[in-house]
C-alpha cells in the first residue's frame, strides 16, 4: 500500500467533510418573503455558527496532526489502514451531530451527541497513533518528550469531551464552550524545539 | 492516458462517495423544539446508522482494492477507461439506496435495491478485475495462486448478495446482515505471504 | 501557473460534480411508510435515472477529453485560464438541470434546460479546444487528421444538442434519446492509430 | 509542514466549495407537475444565477492568486498553516450566503450578509499576504513594483465590498453590480512583465 495514495485519500475526505458542514447551517424558511422576516430569520439561524466553527477548528486540528504523523511512517500495513478508515469513518460523520447541533441548538442531547463524536474521535486518533508508535512504523524515532506530551494532550482532550458529555444533561451551554476551547488549545502550538514543533499542533 | 491522473480522478470520487454518505442520515425534523421530542427523533435516525456504516465500509474496501489492482497496471486503454468509469457509475449511485434503506428502514424493496446495487458494484468490479488480469495489462505477473484467491473472493461475495437479495422480500433483516457480514468478510486480508497480502485485502 | 494543479483542480472539480448528480435522485416522500407505497415511489423515483446516466457519462467523456488535452500541452497562460473556468462553471451547474429533469421528467421546459447546458458545455470545450491548438500552446503538433476529425465530431455534437434543444418542445422524448445518443457516440473511440486513438475519445 | 499537501488540501477545498454552489439554486417546487408552472418555476430559479456566477467567479480568483502565493513559498509555519484554514473558513462557508441570496434575491439583509462575507475573503486572503511578504518565506524576493499592484488592488477591492455593504440597505441592487464588477475587475492580469503577469492575476 503505497503511502502517497493513502494521504491523498484521507485529504480528500478530511476537505470534503469539513467542506461539507456549510449545509448544515440552515437556509431560514420563510412564509412571507420580506426584509423583516429574512432579518429574523438570519439571525435565528447564525445563531448556528458556533458549531460549525467548532467542528471546523477540529477537523482542521485533527487533519494537521494525521499529517504530522504519517510524515515519518514509512510503511503502511493493514491496520494501519484499517484504524485510518475508523478514523475517516468517525470525520465524515462529524456533519450529522453538528447539523443537529445547529438546527436544535443546546438541547441535552443534541449536546450530547455532539460531544460523544468527538469524543469518538480522539478515540479512533489516539488507537492510530499508539499503533503507529508502538510498531516502530516510523522512520524517525520520535522524540520520547514530545511522544510524551503528544499522548498527555490527546488524553486531556478526551477527558474535556468525557467531561463535557457529562454535564450536558444539565448544563449543555458549558459543554458547547468546552468543546470550542478544546478546539482552541488543540491549536496552541507545542513549544520545545524551533524546528518540529509546528508539526505537533 | 495517464494511470496517475485516472487513479486522482478515482481517488476524487471514492473519498467524495464515502462523505456524502452522511447527508443519508435523516436529520430528525420536530413539530415542536423539546428534549422530548429531540430524543425520541435523534433515537429513530441513529438506527440508521447501520446502512450508513456498511456503505463506508464497502466503498473503502472497494477503494483498497481498486488502488490494489491499478499497482501494478502499466498502460491504461480505452476498455480500462470505459469499465473504471461503469465502476464509478455504481459507486457515485450507493449514496442512493443507502438514503432509501436509511429513511424507510428493512422494508423489502428498500432492502433488495441495496443489496442489487452492492451486487452489481460485485459485478462491476470484477468485470474491471478479468478485464486488466486477461489483457495482461499489469507489469508484475499476478501470482496465480493469488489471482484464484481474489476470483473466488468476489465470487462469493457476488454469490452473497445475490442471496441476501433474494431473501429480501421475505427476512429483509437477515439481508441487511448478510450484506454487513460481507463487508466484514472483504475486510480479512489474504495470509499468504508477508508482503502483498495487505494488497488483496 | 504550473500545469499540474490546474489538471488537479479540474480533476478534483469533474470528480465532484459527477458525485454530485445522485443528490438528484429523489428520495421518495411518503405519506405513511409501507412496503406498498415505498414499491411505487421507488418506481417512480429510479424512473429518473436516465438524465442521472446521461449527466454521468457527458461529464466522464468531458473529463476524459480534458486529460488529453492538457496532455501535451506546455504552459498555462490567462486566456487558457479563464475559458479553463468557463469550462467549469458549466460543468459544475449540470446537477442542476439534470436535478430537475429527474424531477419532473420530459417536459418541454426541463427538456430544454437540459439540452441547453448540454450545448454550452460543448461550446465552452470547443472555445478551449480551438484556443490551445490555434496558440500552439501544445508542445507536440496535433495531427492534423486527428485535429479535424475532432472538431468535426465536436462541431456534430452541438449540431445534435441544437437539434434537440429546437424540439424540446414539441418532441421532448426524443430530444433525451439525442442527449443520451450523443453521449454513447463520443464514447466510441476514434481508430485511426493503434497509440493515441484512446486519447481522442 | 509539506507545502504540497496544504496546497492538496486546500486545492480540494476550493474545488468542493466551488461545486457545492449548485445546491444553493433550488429546484423548482411544484403543487401540480404541469409545463406552464413549471415554465414558471425555472424562470422565477434561474434569475438567481447571478449570485452563483459571482461566488463561482470569486472562489476561483481566490484559488488563482492562492496557488501564485504559495508557488514561491518554501518553508511552512503555524501562522501561515493558521491564516490558511482561516481563509479555507471564508471560503467554505460562502456556499451559505450565496445560498440566501438566490432564494431571497436582493433584500436587504442577504445583500449585506453576501457582501459581509465577500469582505472577510478580501481581508483573510490579504492578512495572509501580508503574513507570507513581511515574513520573507518567499524563496524568490517578490518584484516590489508588483507586490505594491497587489496591495493596492487587495484594498481597493475590500473597499469596494465596504461601499456595497453600506448601501445594502439602501440600493441592494447597486451592490449585487458591485459585487460582480469586482470578480470580473480581479479578473483582468496585471501588465507588467511578459511572465509573471499572469501568476499575479
Amino acid at each position: 500500500m503505497d503511502k502517497a495514495r493513502l494521504e491523498a485519500f484521507s485529504d480528500g475526505v478530511f476537505g470534503f467533510a469539513i467542506t461539507l458542514l456549510v449545509l448544515g447551517i440552515q437556509v431560514p424558511s420563510l412564509k412571507t418573503v420580506s426584509e423583516a422576516e429574512l432579518r429574523t430569520g438570519l439571525a435565528q439561524c447564525l445563531s448556528q455558527l458556533v458549531p460549525y466553527v467548532t467542528s471546523f477548528a477540529t477537523i482542521g486540528i485533527i487533519w494537521l496532526n494525521h499529517h504530522a504523523m504519517f510524515h515519518s511512517v514509512e510503511r503502511v500495513e493493514h491496520t494501519t489502514l484499517s484504524l485510518n478508515l475508523l478514523l475517516l469513518l468517525v470525520v465524515t460523520f462529524i456533519p450529522y451531530p453538528t447539523a443537529v447541533l445547529s438546527r436544535y441548538g443546546a438541547l441535552p442531547s443534541s449536546t450530547f451527541l455532539y460531544g460523544f463524536v468527538l469524543m469518538l474521535l480522539g478515540v479512533a486518533y489516539s488507537l492510530l497513533w499508539i499503533h503507529i508508535s508502538r510498531r516502530k512504523l516510523s522512520r524517525i524515532p520520535v522524540d520520547p518528550w514530545l511522544g510524551k506530551v503528544h499522548i498527555k494532550r490527546n488524553l486531556a482532550g478526551i477527558l474535556a469531551y468525557a467531561i463535557a458529555v457529562g454535564i450536558a444533561f444539565r448544563l449543555p451551554q458549558i459543554s458547547i464552550f468546552i468543546y470550542f476551547a478544546t478546539a482552541v488549545f488543540f491549536f496552541i502550538p507545542i513549544r520545545h524545539q524551533e524546528t518540529g514543533g509546528q508539526d505537533q499542533t
